[in-house]
């Protein structure tokens, strides 16, 4: 089988930051004092494990932490996390993704500048609920469902969970404005490493006879990356790993397109590709 | 034929209030110094002509009228054709529609805030141009092939020709909102009586055989009316008066449905309803 690797996938900077920060910090404490991952590091269950074996426990909320050391991941965490945990007396250390923060910081804004903050994005995304914890009052619209939740005639600020697509954000934008609105100001708040993502995963399907997308099944970034490619692909399929994947599905294909989510490491890629190229 | 006429149609204030004044200023002249139009008072030749019997004579540019009184009709009309007239001496009836001058004053307070703004509109209709004049430098954007033209990355603030609709107003934004852009600040300068219209006639088109939209042949809120009509009844027809009517189009239909632009007066309306029903 020739294998072709989308050009732009894997560890986005944000991802790498989260892992390497986690890695340093599991280093210095040398299993001394505990080190917390408030939710998984990322939605990587195979990295999530890895990072286990080394001293980092996931804990799902801050009643969980009773002292030691605390990593906030990429997606960051609600103000008011932050503020138990440092009244908890807990070492924070914060890998937040920057854009994450920009989005958080502008989010906040808007709302100062008397805006009703929309957020296109999933409600129950970690990224998502840690914005939305920013704010007094914001509304989180996922589809053309949820439309009728914003008040007719407002002053809309909107922003956007930061791995939608271009294309989403879009179609979600358009539909808002066929609305009975009377201002809307809009900041991109997508991520451009995952926006290149989508651009070289929906070329590389196009070019290949079955499309292999790598990530958490939970990873909403690795979703989105199926979703656009099975639009210009049907056979496009998506694995957490090599083990994953059933055999039958590379049946009469010649040539597999490989992409793979912002919290997919290289030791997955790379084991698949390995495997599907012996294959 | 049973015929039924829209909830909604026929003059809006602003045309109303553009006609009322020129017939005051004619009758007030009383014929002693001429009256002049700067371009058709409403895109519609019926009432044009109608007022030039009156005395109103209409001119394309400032330089056709050497003195008298001149009237801006409800379109408004460019900061430099003002400041020409009143070089000129002339005096001035400004007539432009108070939601055309919310336009260009938005536009401006845009353009002073720092963003490029974008009209979406027709680059070619007099309401467009004004705004336009108002302006350093702004883009109007027709439709997606126009898209080119917006510069990647921008701060853009967006605005609307007053007679476009929602649906259209939605799709240039969804469209522009995919592209590379950093901030949209856009404001709702659609005009409501203009989307009632809108609703008013979409809503009767699908409940009649046949639907016929009366105004100019050249009136952006009347093609944009007869455009929406006939995506959900194929027999619709624009015409300016009943001489234009096809007796033809009538066979084997028992309703119709009447409606007309913002710029149509009412006995253009009565007329033919009365012409149908009797057919």
């Amino acid at each position: 089988m020739k294998v072709i690797v989308a050009e732009k996938c894997g560890f986005c900077p944000g991802v790498r930051n989260a892992i390497s920060t986690a890695e340093k910090v599991l280093a210095r404490q040398g299993g001394r004092d505990p080190v917390y991952s408030l939710g998984p590091i990322i939605h990587n269950p195979n990295e999530v494990d890895r990072l286990a074996e080394a001293g980092l426990y996931t804990v799902e909320s801050v009643d969980q932490i009773p002292s030691g050391t605390v990593l906030i991941r990429s997606h960051g965490a609600a103000p008011d996390q932050i503020e138990q945990l440092h009244n908890k007396g807990v070492t924070i250390i914060d890998a937040t993704c920057v854009l994450v923060k920009r989005l958080q910081k502008i989010a906040r804004q808007l709302e100062e500048e008397g805006y009703q903050v929309v957020i296109l994005g999933e409600p129950n995304h970690p990224e998502v609920r840690a914005v939305k914890g920013h704010l007094k009052n914001a509304l989180v619209i996922t589809d053309k469902d949820d439309l009728s939740k914003i008040p007719p005639g407002g002053r809309l600020g909107i922003v956007c969970q930061t791995t939608q697509s271009p294309e989403q954000f879009g179609a979600m934008l358009g539909a808002i404005a066929e609305g009975p609105f009377m201002e809307l100001k809009v900041i991109n708040t997508l991520c451009r490493e995952s926006c290149k993502r989508q651009e070289s995963a929906v070329q590389l399907c196009q070019q290949v006879d079955v499309m292999f997308i790598l990530g958490g099944l939970h990873s909403a970034n690795t979703r989105r990356l199926a979703e656009l490619c099975r639009k210009f692909n049907p056979h496009t399929y998506h694995l957490e790993t090599w083990q994953g994947l059933d055999p039958a599905v590379l049946t009469g294909h010649q040539t597999a397109g490989v992409t793979a989510g912002a919290s997919t490491p290289d030791w997955v890629i790379e084991e698949f590709v390995k495997n599907l190229e012996a294959g």
